[in-house]
Order: structure tokens, then C-alpha cells, then sequence
């Protein structure tokens, strides 16, 4: 049925929003003696997603966004003390241990066990690969790919290089935008795992149109069931 | 002879270091008005060296690194513009057009035409493919590989993943760090292109031992006749 099964990492496998999460709250705090007004974190995600055509994604480009977003908010006002506290907290997150997600190792070694697996994450080349051997789990995928975006043409560039037809290749993830949109659209297979934390930058709508291919399961658990059940046709 | 060559890209084929050295040059003028004693540009470089295991190689890398050192070396003293000009001067150099090397048009499309050739660069994924896009190059090269760092383990992973034994393989750059010593130690063949601006981080000596597949030469224009030598036995 799958001559591969891709998986996501960041929220799929590990957490990851979690922790910018925590990071945009650190944000927020570290600028409350300014007395600002106004919705801090919606101003930190603009500059990011401002930023990420020249950034990319990632613990550096979330950094960097955060002291941007920090000077322009203060007016500049902002103390150097704060930056470091701010540069501080971004190395935190890089020295973060990989923290599984619940069933992940369980899940990625009965999937091992029957087809070729392909990690494929995006953000810092370091850091992503940092995780990937920090996570335990790099032993069962055959393949690893770190890339810049998530689109349909990176995406196909992947399918071309393994020989891959799309119909042969499913993609398992938590991002709609990620994951699932870029993957279906080329005619190939997703599962979205939808009950893990997402920015929500990454949550869009799939169109009907595109869900012949497409399916959904709350928990990562439920997917080796899933994919027997397709492959059982 | 040789069933793949790699060339490394910063410096090898377009300007890079130039680019760091302007920059390094902006940070010295930019704490110039705190009439700060000792080499600027020497405790950035330290900062910078300690953080590559965090951050990896490349501008944001870069960039963070500037302002950490500049946050110490004011004593908490930086200006918040001081701060915005950094973060202004990395995204300068994420921006700045690809500005190929002498000769490297005509030397990657001659090699092309006997050779598969991969492309091997180190630094933020996002920018450097930019770069790869951007040099009007991407065509000659079979493969692009952008790596987090050029280590034995990270070369021998890529002739694993090609199936390309270390003694039909070449890689071509003007770093000994990076592009020399570990190919030369996993039995596989470089040549050394040194007259090129490099970093100092880069530049190390080569134990005589391992000379036997190493060579050198001074401009770019001359690696396709020392090819051709080389393949003539």
C-alpha cells in the first residue's frame, strides 16, 4: 500500500510549541515593567511571521524575532539586561531535552517494523538534528530530512530523489499547513494527528476537494490501526 | 576515476567570509561610542566559537553571537538602537545577492559535463538554500546536501546515503576544517583551493600523514586540469 510512511517531529513525536509557548510568556513577562499596552504576543508573532522568509523556522528565528519585537515595543527603551535575559531563554529552549510525546516511541517502533520510515522536520539544522538523536528514536527511520519549509514542492523534491510515487507515500503530522495541505495537494496520502499542540500559525482549513486522501485521528496511537485498515483497503 | 565530486559553496564558489568581515567591522563601529578597551572583534569571535554547538554555522548564528558580545562588553550599557542595528545588519547579509567567485560559473558548468556533482554547504538551512537558488548554479548539481556541520561522520553519512565508496569520491573547497580534513580522513580525495577569503575558525594544519589524496591549489580555474591529471592516473 506505502512504499513510504513519513513522519512529522515537532508536536508529532516530541514537544516543541510547548516550549515556545512557555517562551512567549517569558516574553511577556520580561517586558511587564515597560507597562505596555496591548496584546504582546500577538505583536511577537507578527515580527516572526514577518521574519520567516528571512529566518526561517526555528529556536534563532524565534530569538531574534522576540528582541526585534522587544525594541520596537519599548520604543527603545529596552534595557540590554533583558536582551541577554532574552538570548538566555532562547539557548534554554536549544538545551531542552527531547521530551516524547505519550505513545510516540511505541508507535514509530510497531510502524518500523512493517515500512520504511522517513523523519521530515523543519527548522535550525542543528537544533532539529540535535533532537532527532536526542529523541531516542532515529534508529527506526531509514531516512532523515531537515528541510527549510514544509511546501508541495519540497515535498515532491523528497518524493523524486527516494523514487516515491505519491500515491505510495503517506504523511503522518499535527499541522495542517504542514503536513497535510502540501502533501494531499500532490496527490498523496496524510494522516493528521489533531489533538497535539500546534502554533497557530500552522492551522489552516483543508478544502473538501483535497480530502480523498486525507484522515484524521486524535491520537497518534490510533494511526498504525488507521494505516492497516487502508492498506487492508 | 571519481564517481562523485562535492564542492563546498561560501567561499568556494560565492563570497561569504567578506560578508562576516564587513560585519565584524560594523560591530566594532557600532560600539565604538562606548569607549570600550581590548580587540572587539576577538571576543566576538570567542562568543561566536563557544555557541556553534547550540546555534550551528551561519548569519543568525552570527548575528545572536554580535549581540551577546556586545550585551558583555557594555556591561549592560548597549542602547537599544545599538541592539535593532545588529539585528538590521544580519538581516542585511540574509538579503545581500549572491556575488559568485571568479571563475566558479565556468568551473562548475565544465565539471558538470564529466562528473555527477553535489553541492555541500554548512549554515542556516533557509539561508543557504536561498543562495544555492540564487547563484544560478542549482542546475549543474545533481545534489545539494546542507549540513549542520562538515564532520568524518557527517561525509561518511552522505557516501553511505549515495553508495559512493570514499576512494571515488572528491570534495573541492578552500577550508581545511571543513572541506579537506575530514574527507582526507575517511580515504577520499581533496583539493584545496587557497586563495579564497576564509574564516580563522577554518583554518588548520594538515597532518602530513594524511596528504597522500590531498592537493592544492591557489585559484579555482586550475581544479578542472588537476582533475583531469589526476584521472589520467
Amino acid at each position: 500500500m506505502f512504499d513510504l510512511i513519513a513522519l512529522d517531529a515537532d508536536d508529532t513525536l516530541w514537544q516543541n510549541e510547548k516550549y515556545y509557548r512557555l517562551g512567549r510568556e517569558r516574553f511577556c513577562d520580561i517586558l511587564r515593567p515597560y507597562g505596555l499596552d496591548g496584546d504582546l504576543e500577538a505583536v511577537a508573532d507578527t515580527v516572526e511571521i514577518a521574519n520567516l522568509p528571512h529566518y526561517g523556522y526555528g529556536v534563532m528565528s524565534f530569538t531574534l524575532s522576540l528582541i526585534e519585537a522587544a525594541v520596537d515595543l519599548t520604543d527603545g527603551r529596552l534595557a540590554a539586561a533583558d536582551v541577554a535575559a532574552m538570548l538566555e531563554m532562547g539557548k534554554a529552549m536549544l538545551r531542552q531535552e527531547v521530551e516524547l510525546l505519550d505513545d510516540a516511541a511505541e508507535v514509530v517502533a510497531r510502524l518500523a517494523t512493517t515500512y520504511p520510515l522517513m523523519l521530515i522536520t523543519k527548522g535550525d539544522l542543528q537544533h532539529q538534528w540535535a533532537k532527532v538523536r536526542g529523541s531516542g528514536l532515529a534508529g527506526h527511520f531509514r531516512h532523515v530530512e531537515v528541510v527549510s519549509d514544509k511546501t508541495p514542492e519540497i515535498y515532491a523534491g523528497i518524493l523524486r530523489r527516494h523514487a516515491v510515487a505519491p500515491d505510495r507515500f503517506l504523511m503522518v503530522g499535527n499541522s495542517m499547513r504542514s503536513d497535510i495541505l502540501p502533501v494531499i495537494s500532490l496527490g498523496a496520502w496524510a494522516i493528521h494527528v489533531t489533538d497535539h499542540l500546534t502554533w497557530a500559525h500552522e492551522a489552516v482549513a483543508a478544502p473538501p476537494a483535497l480530502r480523498r486522501h486525507y484522515h484524521e485521528v486524535e491520537r497518534l496511537s490510533q494511526v498504525p490501526p488507521l494505516i492497516d485498515r487502508l492498506a487492508a483497503g
